[in-house]
């Protein structure tokens, strides 16, 4: 079903069933902000609500989680209820069991990636939304002026504005829209707390990272003055005593560099799994170069795995993105 | 005089004099923001206008300039003039010669520093206020209002818009409110180059850049785990051809550091003249730390020169920063 906001509010005013909400693997600022805030609201509304996710969020998200409870598939054992799958693009990229998703009655799906084919039961996709906290935002406030209640509190603007500022590289990126800064400027009078946002997810970074960060900096490498790329194996890591999942701060790195187009940080997660990110400046849609590894994202910012060891894996990434600068060139 | 936007918009509007517009020494993307934002509203209201700055921008803030002529004092030879003074919180930090100051019809001063002292003959100041684009968006919106006129056009939005984001960090420091996001919003909307602004000031770091940095994380040193300092030699600088100037987004690592109250960038100008830019998260007003060695600024963002050697300069520093964190910790 196509997108329709109105039949998503009716169907959850409606429904007495169970709620199942989540998002996709590998979790980050805007999946768990998503998935908090329908949490929140779904709660205010009196429903039945669980929070499921197979995968663990990245240390500096833990402030915004440390009160929920938040489940294992194998922990629920519902008889009827719905998913509400926040942020993600892809029916078997949800964070919970393919059991699970196969017995939902409904799945609702709210998401702004390009990719998503409308796998939902309702659909509310917008893929030039800054975020899914700003498809969210919407719906709550179209709720709230619909049913005259009000929903969007401290905890719920807090989520919310995680979102968005995690998704928008704090509105930085060519996805910040002047209605982003509209949603800005009423999640903070409603009680959003910024400064606590900006200091655990941007500026609490143990020190052991400013050490790694100084040993990535050294494989800091430019091709062709247009492409920079950075690597970061599992040495590294184990080294520092960083974990995996809290380096991607370190991509932006390798895409802020006069002249450079596009930026990569290759991340060995283990033996022959590499794990990529990928971000352009102006012209290249990184998007494409992700899906042809199985990757996905947005134009300016995507990732994907390749399954090869890490010298390996920057070769085959680099002549793909070299490739693509002369193909978006050309266009 | 007092603040009074009224009058200063009457004053414009009347005055058939000409005007210098202006900012203080070492300028930064606010000042130079704000003073080409009048420099093309005088303009744009048939004014003779000179922008007269005795310094240079930074080298990320020249894409802004590159079309301006900006002229020296030694270069101004003018009968009957005004001064409109730009985020300068001090009558003797104006960028400009003595005499030029000394000889003006009317000063009018626009500023969001604390220190500022109303020196101005008008004066629009507000402490409170982001940014001194800010104070200039609203006195344009006002004069908009009044004259049933249009102002801000796509140059007059970029120049305000990059005085907005150099000011809060880019919305993370605590100035932002929620006037800064609806300014925000406006200007995107009436044309604001944001991508361009976003490059050029925060994504266009020299490759060199990042191997300065490299070198600056090595000296990175923690104290007590809430104070964090970074020590930047003229012969680090010279080692990686980057100027003096281009350092200051440096400054923010020293703060992002878990657990960190307060954050010291040392940077060598000369043999014993060390500026110190400070940076604070949550309870130290490290403007008070600035002014107690000459030195001026915000609470949470200030600065200051100490005419020693390095590590005296160091150590001077922490101790006054080591003082003021058990003094505003037991206020």
């Amino acid at each position: 079903m196509k997108n329709n906001i109105e039949s998503i509010i009716k169907y959850l005013k409606g429904s007495n069933d169970d709620f199942i909400v989540t998002s996709h693997i590998s979790p980050d600022g805007d999946n768990i902000g998503s998935t908090l805030a329908m949490y929140y609201t779904l709660n205010k509304l009196g429903k039945n609500v669980y929070h499921v996710l197979d995968d663990n969020p990245p240390q500096n998200l833990k402030f915004l989680v440390e009160n929920m409870n938040i489940l294992k598939s194998e922990e629920v054992n519902l008889d009827s209820y719905n998913i509400i799958a926040l942020d993600c693009g892809d029916k078997n990229r949800m964070c919970i069991s393919q059991k699970l998703i196969d017995n939902a009655k409904k799945i609702i799906c709210i998401d702004h990636h390009a990719s998503n084919d409308y796998y939902g039961d309702f659909n509310y996709i917008d893929t030039e939304a800054s975020s899914t906290c700003e498809l969210v935002y919407n719906l709550l406030i179209e709720y709230e002026k619909k049913e005259n209640i009000n929903i969007i509190d401290e905890d719920i603007a807090t989520c919310l504005y995680t979102g968005l500022v995690t998704d928008t590289g704090n509105f930085v990126y060519s996805n910040t829209h002047p209605s982003s800064f509209e949603m800005a400027k009423e999640l903070l009078s409603k009680g959003a707390k910024k400064d606590t946002i900006i200091q655990k997810v941007f500026q609490s970074n143990p020190y052991n990272y400013y050490k790694l960060l100084g040993e990535a900096l050294n494989t800091l490498d430019v091709v062709d003055g247009k492409i920079a790329s950075i690597t970061i194996t599992k040495e590294m890591l184990k080294r520092n005593v960083i974990s995996f999942n809290d380096v991607d701060g370190i991509t932006p790195y390798t895409r802020d560099i006069e002249g450079v187009e596009v930026g990569i940080l290759l991340k060995e997660k283990k033996e022959n799994e590499v794990k990529i990110s990928l971000r352009s400046k102006n012209y290249v849609d990184v998007s494409k170069i992700a899906k042809s590894f199985n990757g996905g994202g947005h134009i300016r910012a995507a990732g994907c795995t390749i399954y090869s060891s890490i010298e390996d894996a920057k070769k085959k990434i680099v002549e793909a993105v070299v490739k693509a600068i002369q193909g978006d060139k050309n266009e």
